[in-house]
């Protein structure tokens, strides 16, 4: 009993991609609705085809949302646990309540503005949150919040820091995640960083929360993504070519709390972006192994995290996920596996994980501006360092 | 392809039930964790066994949660959209989840403190709001709110309006949900209101949003509630009898915003619950109509919604819920299908609706205190007047 080939992505899209806060007016409904028309664009339906939502991160307002598009009858709407560590939980809960029979056609989607909900998230890029969050005496944060740990980049700082402790990793090899990204945002003319970098620029960029660099860090940027799931039966008679759910699993290291960096967890995991029970399950369901994987677009809001997945998703021995970024080793045309073809959240914008699927997508219908040959089959990632995050793979 | 019978409820539970703000410094973690730890005890499972959550309302922090249980691996964490109306929604959630092969054995859980969540919410005894809710000019209620249409109270109070103008529906009709209701909750030894009232007792107490008196008002309570859900395989070898999910729905009619009450509603629907289209569904999936039905727990926030629910649900005709509550119409020992037997929102605890499954689980397995005489099948429905509700229909 699983759901395994049992629906399929027939259609995606995005908004223009922004810079932090230059979306303008646009709310985010608005840039919701916009990814969606494309979508719908994509593969030929209409938005009144849609008859579920499947949202992450917070979540959006079922009604609202229904209202605006229009559509006949809303039959599900969820919204995935654990920030962008849901993105691909989005496509996971769609599979599973049209397995279900709860629903037909399910939009999955997620628009982001800086000034919005990212604003009022804590500090990204090192600063203090905005406002002092204290829970009440009931949340993880109360553990370290207080002694200055604010931020995201300071707990993956840690984390980064553990890695190159015990297996020698260095900052120039994170940086190779960084200059093979950038590589891939230079082929593709939508994204926000197009001018390639080297490993010099990424050491001379300013330094964040030691050991990240800016350049180990994703963008703050602006915008709207939607992928449309809907049964393999009715994906037949679409417009785009379908691209096959293969597998999805949910999940984390044990229990341990909001974040890897939780205070409970055991030295000897600090090092984990937290993917590894995840991988397992999904190459299980799939029925493949990471040699199966032709392109791998992995969620990057640090530059360290892609080694640490590149290690759990077993394309390489634990501890040896540096090296093997090294020298193009995930660069289009020149490692085995390319990783984040689009640019991923480093280089081409960074709006919670859907711009990675729908990359996933392209490359299994040869869209792609950095298209790998014969692409059959695709893994794509969510955010790590988030319980629960989640994966999928993906077939043409 | 449906879920049908693939999974059951095999254990359920409570905290002690309180009065608004009576719960003192428990946290709602805490009370979450009490009732888990119940329902655990209920079907003989342990904390670890559990490898998924299934929220709804708001959801709950996954990690903190699971850290808390010290679950051994977190396998699945969603959250329904729609407030109370995705109460049933994490069933279904679960059903699906466990049908999909994420996880096993997924625990639905859901506290409120009044001083907490409540309290945050619009004003639901007709309040105004604590702080003013202007949206930015993208939600609905910006289209009310500034009228003074400002509580859930008033807004249904509207719908039950339509409903007397149309259908000669009374107020003393109203009452007939509150008195049958509380007969119920006089039954039961932990519901928080146990004193029978009459239809006089109903008609002389305090208006508080016409026609709606304060005893058509549900109650506004603290407390937890968990329900733990696996597949059809593993619930034969537990210790309580399994309570098999033969059917889910989630949904509403059409497109119409957070709340039925939507600025677009057109008139001759606005003297709906929302459920017809879920009804509709949930039967088809279940392979089962309404005279099948042998008890019913329907979200009863306020009277007038019970009786539009019966109607949508096919129990009457359509108009004709009025009459068909009125002299023990729904009350255990007197009408065919009795409605509430644990005492419902109304009388016994309001928690957001698992209160309903657990009592529909306990009718099942002959464990109520107003317990239907070889009940074997009951439909638990969601909060109405939200976008998307939900129900389920369970059977022994």
């Amino acid at each position: 009993m699983t759901i395994k080939d049992k629906t399929a992505i027939v259609g995606v899209g995005t908004t223009d991609f922004y810079k932090r806060g230059q979306s303008g007016e646009q709310t985010e409904l608005e840039l919701m609705c916009k990814a969606t028309l494309e979508a719908l664009d994509d593969c030929g339906l209409k938005a009144q085809d849609i008859d579920g939502f499947s949202f992450y991160s917070g979540g959006f307002d079922a009604g609202l949302l229904a209202t605006t598009l229009g559509i006949k009858e809303l039959r599900y709407s969820s919204i995935m646990s654990g920030g962008g560590g849901g993105s691909q939980g989005t496509i996971a809960n769609a599979a599973a309540a049209i397995a279900a029979g709860y629903a037909e056609v399910i939009l999955c989607t997620k628009a982001l503005k800086s000034g919005g909900e990212t604003g009022r998230r804590i500090g990204r890029m090192g600063a203090e949150p905005r406002t002092g969050r204290l829970s009440g005496g009931v949340a993880d944060w109360d553990f370290y919040h207080n002694f200055g740990l604010t931020s995201p980049g300071q707990s993956f700082a840690l984390m980064a820091r553990q890695h190159m402790h015990k297996f020698g990793t260095t900052s120039e090899q994170f940086g190779a995640v960084a200059v093979s990204t950038r590589y891939h945002a230079s082929r593709n003319p939508k994204a926000i960083h197009q001018t390639p970098i080297t490993i010099e620029d990424h050491q001379n960029s300013r330094m964040i929360a030691d050991p990240l660099h800016l350049l180990d860090y994703c963008l703050e940027t602006d915008g709207g993504t939607a992928v449309i799931v809907t049964s393999a039966e009715r994906a037949k008679d679409l417009k785009a070519k379908p691209v096959y759910v293969m597998g999805a699993a949910i999940g984390g290291p044990g229990p341990f709390g909001q974040g890897i960096f939780y205070h409970q967890m055991p030295d000897e995991m600090y090092h984990w972006s937290g993917h590894k029970p995840v991988a397992d399950r999904l190459f299980a369901m799939a029925g493949i192994g990471p040699n199966d994987v032709d392109v791998a677009e992995m969620y990057d809001h640090f530059t360290p995290l892609v080694i640490m997945q590149l290690e759990e998703y077993g394309f390489c021995k634990p501890g040896e996920g540096g090296p093997y970024v090294e020298d193009g080793g995930i660069q289009w045309g020149k490692g085995r596996m390319p990783v984040n073809t689009h640019g991923g959240n480093l280089s081409e914008v960074y709006l919670l994980g859907l711009t990675h699927t729908i990359e996933g997508v392209r490359q299994l219908r040869g869209q792609s501006t950095s298209q790998v040959e014969n692409a059959e089959i695709a893994l794509i990632t969510s955010g790590p360092g988030i319980l629960p995050t989640s994966a999928i793979i993906l077939r043409n």
